[in-house]
């Protein structure tokens, strides 16, 4: 009952399958192979308009190449208290930036609002003698496993862009949004006023493949410079291309997003009360409290505290491969508790 | 006959079946796996010196990396005028130190020697105003195919120590550069005053793999502090790890090397007067005029023209899987020239 | 009735004096000259210590060079949420640590009290994922005019030296605390753990003066390069060192401070109830209600709103050559509107 | 005889008058006050041309600044081998561009020649693997006492322009070059091409002023962010905004450029055949070998060593208040060494 972290997964068959394939002759380098020439083309029908791919090693090299793209060193970049960006990265958006400074936010289930944001904004542009808001950064899902809906997303596009913000979204699983939705990927992206998004297929059944999606031209150049210059421009760029291509191809990053989204919301049904938030992804967030976390790690389960230390709040994240016996065991262990 | 550069070649038999063979379950994330785990040790023994090993996405990540560890913002590295750091990494060295500053020497085959080395040092230690020379960075393979013997980075390592400058050597050919002389890691490394080393598989038959190998134990939380802030902390470490494992394992690497370097001479010997520099491993530099260098191409060889342009230099790399049907052609080719 | 800042006063006749009197004759560039020659001594005989002075020519540079030699690029330093450096330097903290990270402390005042500050190192020391706590930065006298005593800043400094940090003093009004206290220097500086110290002299007379007082001999080097690589190594350093040495002598720095500091005190008593804090420098922050606000406007006092724009709530500093009729003008108008 | 540097001489009397007579009473801090609200007005008479003018505290300040905003973090600015900002910044221009390159190029009397200019911008353009030429940096005068003409300047501004290139000019001693030409300030600036200008007048007469003028008007934000971040917008910005009012009057800086020039151009005279270049402003370079060198300094001549360690070249900078007994004094010393 491995529940720590779907980057803990193995990469689906296909991912491996693709690698393999990939590997029978020599290819030019550093993207100029076939499969790397096809991402723009392969993102721009995914996306429903014409964008500019560039693949990087990790999610944090994503989201920083695209801050530091977003904002200039004297930026604030406005983002939720506990975006990964801001917890998780080791400063990746200041080195990247050149010293940019996030500003955090709250908001319920590590969501964003119109209102906060609006406030957030107003309260960090003092002329001179402070930062400059620049860009938005919101995560779909969020650091809590929720989904913003097209709808919500607009809405802070507009409060972004009505204040002259640019906007980027840490997609890590951005596949289980877009499944959670069922939505098209066009309509919580650039129809909402995303500039650039970070989208990963890492977790969701890659290797290692993570893509910057562009959709604003003029930041193209200085996103492959900085991509270069920080060294994610990979030499056998092919190996990540087929990667992504297998990802896409047949929906498969959609289906293994489904399956995992699904089996959450089964856990969700069984911890019902002890829920922190509506399941709405693969990851869920129970607080029953100390003593009844005790108990699930003596039935066998492995997960995260989350929050603050002694609240009894845990995380547990659903992979792609997350076996059936996994979940019909952990199901059990959380009816337990109530 | 494709001798455009060796990392356009495809993956080794063994790379490709080391990540399908992690691949069989769930494992802890950021280099927490059992395969990650080993690393430490397996490049200890290797070495025969305790050293930490720090996986990167590419070369650029780890040169980078290991020169702002080793140089402050304010400081100078030192190296050849062709090397790597320099031409071909779009400022990473920069960028990762917060500015330190490349100083070029010149010398024959892209080699430093102890003299040029001892009047940069000189010419650019002026006190408060200038920078500090901190580092000196040293290429093996040099960027020119040539080999540095243990005693030549001996006498190398004496002059940075005495001055009170620290060693990095980009080892993105390492493999071919022991292959060639046949010694120890350990003699071109710490034993003659290497402090990092940017250990590269990628060239030699890895898909991505390339690693900092530290052997100053006082670096290593800074490095580890680097990584992570620039994106190259992987989550699913364990797909490097197993292709450094494997790389390593039976001398793998020592033997596709010794293989590309032998196939490289058999050209060198083709080529004979029109060689720029003697072949000492898998690179090779030949400069037998504009006509000569078209005459090549229409052939059906491939490759990249070097030096000014209307030279007629060019270089030639050798793969680890190039066909003995291309190196007979191209042999060939080289010898009709003659 | 002008109360907006001390820095839009003149400077003292004395700061004049000096830079008249060192204009005499030619003069070594770049700190070479007798008179910043003799500020180690001076300052370390005001701190009764050996001290290093750097002088800069902002109170930013000041705060920036100091926050970047005490936390490296992944660290975390903790102030006050509404400290000078995160509100009113435009990033400066980041732009010169190469991306450092501030976290932000609430507390009243504008005050860190040990528990917050614990609390926050708690909060932010998440292994290699998170930036690293490294630093403390508290402003004597606060950005709300309050004054630390010589034992509350030694609890702050026995809790960051206990987890590893060192400590800044951003002293813009540095005087005025030590005129307000009656301590000795040294009381409220290293002997409570302060490693470095922004000295400010330029609201409190001089023309511009601000220096680094370094406790820290191993922080030195890297001072020096900072300043020297930031451009505030002047070359006509005599005219900055004749301003401090002038600002020293006969205690003039404190005799100017306690000046304004009673005379804010006095305008404190006008004020009674509607002070949002006791007045202890010359800083005094009301808040009688926008319309009070609009009344003291009316009547000709000048002045910055504080705090959220519709409170009703302003500040009030009083120069060091403040006249008696606007402190007795002030007064009354305060005094009106109990 | 003290002919080390112009910037060990005292500042003018109507500097320093200059100073007093802004302190009569409290003025708006941050540039607002009167004299820095004249100082746009003021500079774009003088130039013939709408500027926007940003004091700073240093040349190096003012250099790095006008790199910054020039050149990205990947970029290139191409500037002469003795450039000041290579060689006497510490490493300025690489801090604040977040780690742009200095390209290096020879030239004679620390000249750039537009042949020279475009061999260094074609050597350096090699697609993402290398940075990216984007600024050229002439210094006027150059580090070699050198004047370029406004033809001259007009030649590189064509190269640069046409190559996409913008153009910054170090005018530490500005002044001399305009004194020397007997052009109007805007011949050599913008009408050249030149984008940004660091003009000097510490060197020739003032205690502390250097400016930013920027012809630019969309660089003027990005200008005035950075100066704030790096700590060089002063509180008390009347001081800074009086010397350079004062500087202007009645063109004083023309006239003590003036004499300066004459009297350098005297030593040259006395020099003869052993100068290195002919004397084109205030500062002259001599090569009478180490015995000569060794004999001025025993007659008691002050100057630093120039080159090469052993070369016996020597540089001699006449300050704006130079004695007419120095030079007569040490006319005769190098009139006795022919």
């Amino acid at each position: 009952m491995n529940f720590r972290s779907d980057n803990t997964a193995p990469a689906a068959p296909e991912i491996i399958a693709a690698l393999t394939s990939v590997n029978e002759s020599a290819a030019p380098a550093y993207g100029e192979d076939q499969w790397s020439k096809r991402l723009n083309e392969r993102f721009s029908a995914v996306f429903e308009r014409e964008a500019q791919v560039f693949t990087v090693a990790s999610g944090t090299a994503a989201n920083a190449i695209c801050v530091a793209s977003l904002a200039p060193p004297w930026g604030a970049v406005l983002c939720h208290r506990e975006a990964h960006i801001e917890c998780d990265e080791c400063g990746a958006a200041e080195f990247y930036s050149g010293g940019a400074k996030l500003v955090l936010i709250d908001g319920e289930a590590a969501k964003l609002t119109p209102a906060a944001l609006e406030e957030g904004i107003a309260r960090n542009a003092r002329g001179i003698h402070s930062v400059q808001p620049s860009a938005v950064s919101v995560s779909q899902t969020t650091e809590r496993g929720a989904v913003y809906s097209p709808a919500e997303l607009a809405a802070l596009g507009r409060v972004a862009k009505g204040a002259g913000l640019s906007v980027h979204m840490d997609g890590a699983r951005f596949g289980n949004a877009v499944a959670s939705l069922g939505c098209k990927p066009a309509d919580i992206t650039w129809r909402a006023g995303v500039d650039l998004l970070s989208f990963g297929a890492t977790k969701n059944g890659a290797i290692a493949a993570e893509a910057i999606v562009c959709f604003d031209p003029r930041r193209a150049e200085e996103i492959a410079r900085r991509r270069k210059r920080s060294g994610h421009l990979l030499s056998k760029g092919r190996f990540v291309a087929a990667q992504l291509l297998a990802y896409l191809e047949n929906d498969l990053w959609l289906k293994l997003a489904a399956r995992s989204n699904a089996m959450a919301m089964r856990l969700g049904e069984s911890a019902g009360p002890h829920l922190s938030h509506p399941v709405e992804s693969n990851q869920l967030f129970i607080k029953p409290g100390p003593d009844a976390i005790a108990k699930l790690r003596a039935a066998g389960a492995e997960f995260y505290d989350w929050g603050d230390a002694q609240s009894g709040e845990a995380r547990l994240v659903v992979s792609w491969n997350q076996s059936e016996a996994d979940i019909s065991a952990m199901s059990k262990a959380l009816a337990s508790l109530r």
